[in-house]
């Protein structure tokens, strides 16, 4: 048997990419021996910076990705993009429009681009995420870009996993309350105004400074800068992955690092334990008790927490 | 001690709103009496239509849901609407502001209105929509009108459990590719195409009627109609009504009404066992054993699958 999972571990810590790439789709398809994979991969984690990148459609996120890797690049870090597009539930699509522009990084080893969509019925696009994170930390490359596009409940548990949030907005009439309304206004750590050569980007900046002043001051608290960008004229790039970098240091020093990362693994394991869960549960209505409940639930016989009492757990 | 399930799920029953309302609250804040409420309310459940309206914002979902319920009032059935709005997973705030147009129906004792959110972290908005769904039910409420906005993930999580999905679109460049992008072609029974005023009216019924044409046709099959309405001036909504009532006709007639219900239950068992999960997780990360293991996988001495199994299951 080629393939074995000790066999792909083993070579994708050596830098090899089809291994890498093997071991994301066992992650995808939730492969039977994910558990050992995992088990020989999480040694090595630890190290990435991990960088979300949201906003709305168009706000051009995936240039600004495209930018910054290029600045990581010239740094000589070596950077992992995943591209995750929740929106598409049916057909495992994925944001590849956008990639075509990543080209330019294609022929280079160190930087790494994956798009993940939705598949399957156990285990969520952010469990997902997660464990491809972890295999990208363990294959060493230094930052990892989790970009998702739309600001829904899926995006938000996704951005979740990140150290540091960048939300990118443009100067669009309404866009700030779009932003109250999703959250992000709680989640975001940095924001990027791009396309700040219209008119309107001042007053964009100033409602994002008004409103992120609401957050609560005490000595560790980090005041949400918002940094003006033209990610096509690579505009404000550096200062904006210099605000990143703040960031990173300010979570290295307030111990929220520590604090993030026992969320994250906190999360991977209730994710884990979910996905059994529903995986047992679709073995258990097909067994004949299991039949059983769930007819006389149909016919009102049990009521659903009485049925639920009749299942158990994993 | 007041509003004791019993006497709380008693009144409701009687026709009393405001217990109708305390019910729905104890969903939405997961009051822990709410398997006693769900085994009181469950075997007065089962006589009436979900319909499920989405569309992207603006398409006029919620001047069609009003028309709608004029016209379900008018033939004398009793009216539920249920607004959620899964884009505020922070604030708890729902889609209110549209609500405000249906004032008209204030008045009116054989129609209830409610928005929800999402609140809290265990139990998701899909599992507290279908529990609503449950309660308006038991309450004779003949047709439920469940309304989402937006395409994403927990909206279409939340439209399976309608028996019917109205999907509300508007004849403008690209509408119909994000349709086929959000996977609503694989979950809509009817297409509304509504402000068909419009002069790409005609261009989008096409593009719908040639698009259905994809799905298999047996002899039980379903053809997904597409209907012109104009909301705001009452065009096409008593053929709209039709429509649903055909495909209600057909979920009896095919015997997939029974599936549906199946499906319903089985996947509210499993968003109980699911909120039990998160609930005992939550509650053994706090106990002292608990903590080591996270300290454990923390220094990356245990990876998350072994940590998994040192929690129990529920």
């Amino acid at each position: 048997m080629k393939s074995q999972p000790k066999e792909l571990v083993k070579q994708m810590l050596a830098g090899h990419r089809l291994s890498l790439a093997r071991l994301i789709s066992k992650v995808e398809n939730r492969d039977k021996d994910l558990a050992e994979i995992m088990k020989l991969l999480f040694p090595h984690t630890g190290h990435a910076e991990v960088v979300g990148i949201t906003g709305p459609p168009g706000a051009g996120k995936s240039t600004l990705v495209d930018r910054l890797t290029a600045l990581y690049r010239a740094k000589g870090k070596r950077v992992a993009i995943v591209a995750v597009d929740p929106s598409s539930p049916f057909t495992g699509g994925a944001i590849l429009g956008d990639r075509i522009r990543m080209q330019q990084h294609s022929g280079d080893r160190d930087v790494y681009i994956r798009s993940l969509g939705t598949r399957g019925k156990h285990g969520g696009l952010s469990h997902a995420t997660k464990e491809v994170v972890l295999i990208l930390d363990a294959a060493k490359f230094d930052v990892i870009l989790v970009e998702t596009a739309g600001v829904g409940q899926t995006e938000l548990d996704i951005l979740r996993l990140a150290q540091t949030v960048v939300v990118v907005l443009v100067p669009e009439s309404g866009d700030s309350i779009q932003v109250m309304k999703a959250g992000l206004m709680e989640i975001a750590d940095v924001f990027a105004v791009n396309k700040s050569d219209r008119p309107e980007a001042d007053k964009l900046v100033k409602e994002l400074i008004t409103n992120s002043g609401l957050s609560d001051h005490d000595e560790h608290s980090w005041m949400m800068p918002v940094q003006k960008t033209e990610a096509t004229r690579d505009v404000g790039i550096t200062e904006l992955s210099g605000l990143i970098a703040d960031h990173q240091a300010y979570l290295t020093r307030s111990g929220k690092r520590e604090v993030k990362k026992v969320e994250f693994l906190k999360n991977e394991v209730a994710d884990i334990l979910s996905e059994r869960l529903s995986l047992s549960l679709a073995h258990q209505f097909e067994t004949s008790s299991g039949k059983e409940v769930v007819q006389k639930l149909s016919r009102l016989e049990i009521d659903p927490y009485e049925a639920a009492d009749l299942f158990s757990g994993i």
